[in-house]
């Protein structure tokens, strides 16, 4: 059974949790307030809070870190202006984690879904699909493999630097949904 | 009535020619030929061409250019790799014309939309939505209106800074499909 452990409480952190557990996967929560105490149970380590939450998981979990899968869904946005990104321009929040977790396996995956079509597993009538991009091929086919389990479909999206493009289609989205050109239970969805 | 000038004659310029005429826009096409010679006579200038393509048209047309609307379709690859985009890191194709063309109101549209997509107006099952960015209000609206009296969507994607991500979000489709991972039929559709 895959084990996953998920830092944050926050509809991203319960509507990947949902998926995996109707997969069959363990699930368990660290809050904010436990982090820092609580241990890492799972294989699959998802870091389902805001960009800037992620620093201070890595200084405290760092080591037990090492050899896990790290799943970053962050989008990196700028909320003052809404307009960039506050990651280097060129890079990605995925690859300033895997610079930082050098033994982890960091996948970058679930920023291009909103909360409610992972919830809901449509985004509109179209079934909901999760990008899953990263440079350890196995990493990247067990997570596709517990969100399938899960009922929505997954794509392998690339090697990690293609979060760069992943993150510039999730910020595209937020801006969207934010200027409301689209809903929350919409947005861009992958057709085969 | 809406007149257009299309550089090119590939699948994406008949793609766009068929669904603006469809709209009831008139359209002449100037070939790689013709380039150089033949007049811009439409009012919106899609310049449907390679981007390396681009500096031979803007520096045989810059006078003509002048006050039009000039939509950059490009998705400006590295073809050698596939791996980056050759337009200067976090930038864009668009970017990089508004800047030659400074009197031009330039738009980005149809780089995340395949040539298949517009002439089915289909994306599989979904219906097919054109993103476009720029700068100038009235210019997008103008496109807009084209693309859907001809039956296709568009939707506002914001400044013409989001070209940067609508060309990154095209890159990353490019790769899925060249991958075989999406169909040349299929890709990332809009959902409201």
């Amino acid at each position: 059974m895959t084990s996953t452990t998920i830092f944050g409480t926050g509809n991203m952190a319960n509507a990947i949790g949902g998926l995996l557990a109707d997969g069959g996967a363990s699930v368990t929560y660290i809050s904010e307030g436990e982090s820092g105490t609580a241990p890492i149970t799972g294989d699959i380590v998802v870091l389902a809070v805001p960009y800037p939450a992620v620093d201070a998981i890595i200084d405290a979990y760092a080591s037990q870190l090492e050899g896990k899968i790290v799943v970053d869904i962050t989008n990196p946005l700028d909320f003052s202006t809404f307009d960039s990104l506050v990651v280097p321009v060129g890079s990605s929040a995925a690859a300033e984690i895997q610079a930082k977790l050098p033994a982890s396996k960091v996948l970058k995956a679930f920023n291009t879904t909103f909360a409610a079509t992972l919830a809901s597993k449509k985004v509109g009538e179209l079934g909901t699909t999760v990008q899953i991009a990263g440079d350890d091929a196995d990493a990247k086919a067990t997570l596709a493999a517990a969100v399938e389990a899960g009922g929505v479909s997954a794509i392998d999206a690339g090697a990690l630097k293609r979060a760069h493009e992943l993150e510039a289609f999730g910020f595209l989205q937020l801006t969207l949904a934010a200027a409301e050109k689209i809903s929350w239970t919409g947005g861009f969805g992958v057709v085969r």
